[in-house]
């Protein structure tokens, strides 16, 4: 594994602590406590599966109810798929640390991650939670970092200092989930905090705006796993003028640079992706429409052909082509199209482009981070997804994951 | 590579050559012509991929002009995303088929399968249409069988002689594909004769129904490769009453020994998956619609995270359980749902199943054939479909096609 080698800036009013509560077999950290100052605000989006995990149920209800004071994360058991118990267990847990940290058990978020269909073990997640607390600090972002970790090989931070109109804004964020050949079964975990003074509309419309162009840039049309779950939470404590109006100058800046993170957070999942050894980023120009162009995307970016064969670093357009056709978008004029890869003209006229040559298709193909690019060539919108290519060890790794 | 071991039916007025026309690098025969009795009947289904093939552009457009007297087939090239000279050589194809046979080229269908974009080596096929029409035979069904695989390990056929209203009636059919893992990229073909004397529009609805209860099990939402195709002929040799109406019991007995050689075919394809070492069956009971309960079946079906647990042998039934989850249906209620596998009920009322033991899922899982059973518990529509594990061999086998 991997040490961060990021440096994060803490955050004003947000304190961060770890332990090892033996949740995880392997002895490694798998309890996260934030706490985060009086006055906080957060804003946080959860997954759209059905059989949505218990902790996302309990956080939403709490979120509906009260100002978070606190996050709680467990790495290693997911408290899916566990029926009343696990409800109860999550509401447990978030009593536990309200006690300790004397605020109201709704006003404590519960997250979990790991393996689906076990209860979470009480015993463990009782005495570690003083633990935790224990280690509160404004610097232990690194340590909760590797706390929400699973499968991930690489821990995933960022972190950043901005000018919004001229006062200094902090931002880090922490993410975990690597399960991405099929991204939307695999559970990905993002905390984002800044100092920034924002309303909570405008803080909304922030989190909002920047989930859609960074981890549902990896998600297949909203399908998630049963804990996916992002926060964004601003603790007011930045010296700077409120930012209330989402058409101002400093909320632009801002949205952009939190949009910014959340797509470093999100792209590190996929180049940490199960197995992964390419970083591909599929982009698709001259749509009619968004959905039209994430369809394509999707097809392509989804193709266990096409993975297998970026696996190989074998040029096999033919591949991509047949992707590109069965995405339902209606009325494509095939001829019309153009796929690239890298600059790489491949496809043109409904064929083989005349200028390709094998070599220059193996060129780009034997880079790490290859862009496939299609141009419909009948409208104007352009949308991005990124992914992984699928390799001997997503098997591997998914085959063995219990063991 | 398996030989053919099961006895084929000679069809009266089917005849079949093959050769080695050398379009495959491995010297295997891929040349196949299937010459048809004047009088026989012909329909075929194609792929809704809108970067559809030549060949199947010219096998629609010849259907839609005359009654088929001959199906030319080459494997080892699928003469997709080749523009306007793959047209060209498709029709260049049925032309010389013609010449030989004394018909005109619109009776001829063509049929390619194997490596995308790469145009048809026509001298090779010009040499070998003779050598194919020399061979021409009514047993010469186990060659064709042979003569159209590509990745296929084992060669797939059915046989059988079937009592038609008191009337003896012969069926025999062929089929090939492997790619299963996200089978609406693999090529399927298959290529099924009877002697039945029988109306072309019963024919038609014969073939549709058929069609559609076996080769669209094992594929995605009407979702297919560039040159998916299957077509069905009756000589109307057979000594028997005409089957002219859909409601007469003929009709029936006919329909369903179609339908039931296209599934075995069908399940042949799945067994000879791509590295394929389990056969699933992925049933979804009790649901309001067939669309929702395909939109389960698939998602369930092409988890990647739930293949690799079913190669692993690992009765992994939170995975199954987050594939229900994000399927997509609206208002599903997760309390009433039940997960089988086999028959050990794995999970109700939202999660594990009180009765479930690890030991118990590990005996169903540890079996080559598993069936995965979702009662949805909230209408009367049932469907199923068929799909395979995913291993390290399919990663190998196509990641390492072309080379």
């Amino acid at each position: 594994m991997s040490e961060l080698t990021v440096e994060m800036h803490p955050i004003s009013g947000v304190y961060l602590g770890t332990c090892a509560a033996n949740i995880k077999k392997n002895g490694q950290p798998d309890l996260v406590i934030i706490e985060l100052a009086q006055g906080s605000l957060t804003e946080a989006t959860f997954t759209q599966n059905a059989f949505c995990a218990a902790p996302v149920t309990v956080a939403k209800q709490a979120l509906a109810e009260a100002n978070p004071r606190a996050l709680v994360i467990n790495s290693g058991n997911a408290n899916a798929g566990t029926g009343k118990q696990g409800m109860i267990d999550a509401e447990q847990t978030c009593t536990w640390v309200a006690a300790e940290l004397g605020c109201n058990p709704n006003e404590v978020l519960p997250f979990s991650t790991g393996v689906i269909g076990e209860n979470l073990p009480m015993d463990k997640l009782q005495s570690g939670i003083p633990e935790a607390l224990a280690n509160l600090s404004i610097m232990g972002w690194p340590q909760a970092c590797e706390g929400i970790m699973t499968t991930d090989l690489v821990p995933k931070a960022v972190s950043r200092e901005v000018m919004v109109e001229g006062h200094s804004v902090m931002i880090s964020g922490i993410s975990k989930g690597s399960g991405m050949i099929h991204p939307n079964m695999a559970t990905m975990l993002g905390f984002v905090a800044t100092d920034a003074k924002i309303t909570q509309s405008c803080l909304q419309q922030c989190l909002s705006d920047a989930v859609n162009v960074s981890f549902n840039r990896i998600t297949v049309d909203g399908d998630t796993s049963t804990n996916d779950a992002c926060t964004l939470t601003a603790t007011q404590q930045a010296d700077m003028p409120v930012i209330d109006s989402q058409d101002s100058k400093a909320y632009q800046d801002f949205s952009k640079a939190i949009s910014e993170v959340m797509t470093e957070l999100a792209q590190m999942i996929i180049r940490d992706g199960e197995g992964a050894t390419k970083f591909v980023t599929v982009l698709v120009e001259g749509g009619e429409d968004s959905e039209e162009c994430l369809k394509v995307a999707h097809a392509v970016a989804l193709s266990p052909l096409v993975k297998t064969a970026l696996f190989a670093s074998d040029p096999n357009w033919g591949r991509i082509l047949a992707a590109v056709g069965r995405a339902g978008v209606s009325n494509l004029d095939i001829d019309a199209i153009k796929l690239f890869l890298g600059d790489v003209c491949i496809v043109e006229n409904g064929g083989r482009a005349d200028s390709y040559t094998e070599e220059a298709g193996q060129a780009v193909m034997d880079q790490t981070d290859i862009t496939i690019t299609i141009q419909l060539n009948r409208g104007k919108v352009t949308e991005v997804v990124w992914t992984t290519d699928f390799s001997y060890d997503y098997v591997k790794i998914n085959a063995e994951y219990r063991s």
